[in-house]
Formats: C-alpha cells, sequence, structure tokens
C-alpha cells in the first residue's frame, strides 16, 4: 500500500478485514463523508476518496461495497447498508421470499487516492441468497450471502481466512495491490 | 403560494398533482438536485430547498416522499424512488410476501422556501401493501398502497379528485397552505 495512507470507514469490521486482506496493519480514520443517492458503486467510492483526501489532507485507501438482487433490478445495491441498518440481514432472506430468483451479486471497489492519483480495484462475486440465515462469522449480510463458489455455504459459515482470500472485498483489494506493483 | 414561487421537481407526476391539490398553475422548474443517503424525509426536503433556492434565486416550492415498510423498520423510506426505478411498484407487493406485515406509511413533506424563510407542511397516511397491483390511475407506488381511510382501495383505484383530497401529498400541501395564511 502507499505509504502513510490511512484507510477511511465507519466500520470497524471492514477495518478488520482489510488488515486481514492485506496482512498489515492499517491505521483507521473514522469520517462520516455523505454518500450520494442513486450513484453505482464505483462513482460513490471515487466520490468519496475525493472528499477523504480533501478533508485530511493524506493519502486514503476507502472501499464501497454494493449488493444487487437480480430479482429487483440490482436493489438496493449500495444501498443495503440502510436496508442492515433498519430491518437486519434476515430481511435479506424474507425479501426474496416472495420470488423464485434470488440471484444477487456482491460488488466491492477499493480506492487507493492521493492528491494527484487514483488506483481502482474491483471485485465481483456472484451468488444468491439463502433462505435463511446461517453461519457467525463475518457481519453484515455475510449470514445470508452464498457465494457461487462456496458449495452452497454462507460467507458466515466460512472462517474468515477462506472469506478473505476470495470475498468481493478480498478480490478488491488483490485487484487494487496488481495496479500498484504494475507501477 | 408565495407569489413568484417554482415547483422544483423532476417529476411531471407530482407536478400535475401539486396543480391539482393546490388548484393552480405552477411553474415547474426541473433542477436534478443530489440527494443523501441515510436522512429523513424532512431533512431531505430541507436540503433541496436550500439547494434550489441558492441555484435559482427564487422563492422555490419542494416535496419529498418517503414510503416506510414496517416489516422492514421503516426501509426503503426516501430510497422507494430507486426501487420504483430499478423494479416497479409490482416489487414492493412482492418483497412482503415474505412477512405477515404488510403495513406502510406513506409521508410527505413539501417545502416553500425563499432567501430568508422556510414553511414546512408535513402529510402522513399510514396504510397497507395490496397482495398485487391494483389499478390504473396515479403514478409511482399508487398501484400498490391502500390508504387507512380507502375503504380497502388502492390509490390507483381512485380518482385523482378523491387522492388529491386526502393523500400524503394533499395533507403536507393543504398543512403548508395553512402555514402560510397564517402569517
Amino acid at each position: 500500500m502507499l505509504p502513510g495512507a490511512v484507510f477511511v470507514t465507519t466500520s470497524p469490521h471492514k477495518h478488520r478485514e482489510a488488515e486481514r486482506i492485506l496482512g498489515c496493519p492499517l491505521q483507521r480514520v473514522e469520517l462520516d463523508i455523505p454518500e450520494r443517492q442513486g450513484l453505482d458503486v464505483l462513482t460513490i467510492a471515487r466520490e468519496k476518496a475525493a472528499a477523504a483526501v480533501r478533508q485530511l489532507q493524506v493519502p486514503v485507501l476507502v472501499e464501497d461495497t454494493s449488493l444487487e438482487l437480480a430479482a429487483l433490478g440490482g436493489f438496493p445495491g449500495p444501498l443495503v447498508r440502510w436496508l442492515m441498518e433498519a430491518a437486519g440481514p434476515a430481511s435479506l432472506a424474507r425479501i426474496l421470499n416472495g420470488f423464485s430468483d434470488r440471484r444477487a451479486t456482491a460488488h466491492c471497489v477499493a480506492i487507493l487516492r492521493d492528491g494527484e492519483r487514483e488506483w481502482v480495484g474491483e471485485g465481483i462475486v456472484p451468488g444468491e441468497i439463502a433462505a435463511e440465515p446461517r453461519g457467525v462469522s463475518g457481519f453484515g449480510w455475510d449470514v445470508v450471502f452464498v457465494p457461487s463458489w462456496g458449495g452452497g455455504r454462507t460467507y458466515a459459515e466460512m472462517s474468515a481466512e477462506e472469506k478473505n482470500t476470495r470475498s468481493h472485498r478480498a478480490l478488491a483489494f488483490q485487484s487494487l495491490g496488481q495496479k500498484l506493483r504494475q507501477e
């Protein structure tokens, strides 16, 4: 990672996970940056990174995550955090009980930015939403998201090591790391 | 209404409905003002009104609307417009098929603002979400919202006259009108 970069997130879970994925400690800064409605996850992450650099005047690492439900045309997407706050992960499973299509895509964008340059990593994991929450590890909607490569298990039914090798967030940070090494 | 006030909305449906409720023509200005995530409908409307006055330098009328599902702890609230864009009103009915609680609250805030003063009207209508879309009038989620006073009919099964006398938007504009007349 860029020396001196701080990870800007309000989520201690994301912070711990990013440290595990990257295998190094990251300084966390809790800035509550307003996010606009109606934007895709890449645009939200870009705006967040730019705002964080302006405020902090140091290199920053940010991420934004989206969960796109096929049955709902991609909703809630980046707005999934508000569904989690309002109703928790079990609601995701129940929302889809009225639909036959339970497919979902987990999409993460990680951005490293300093005053001039920006590196973008993206991770996309197709999967589906379980009929009910299963498992105890992870956080957020890990208990209901079944990645296509997981043999039917939710993220929360895996060890942190397994999830953090192949999750949407792991792929985004790995992709970001490759971009940096290519410089 | 305040002389010279323009109605700032991107929705021609809301424009026509506001004219019917108020019984007078309103000049519409289509400004796409960014709205922040995670705010209540009153705060969103206030920020929109302030931004519109700054941009236009004339008195403005704005409204924002929220649909709060009891089974989802109030979600999607003001974010309902993104669910409508992504999946349409039938999705609201199907989302709740996994829940026994179909209660919903329609909540509208209408604000008139000039450079110095602000008048706020609020309209709240309790109701529920129909099992499937019904009716042909109105727009947006009118086909699935059954107001508590409607004898089981959706907004879309009523005449525009009936809806526009008692709807969440009608109540908000009526409340705003009262505030103005009290001056």
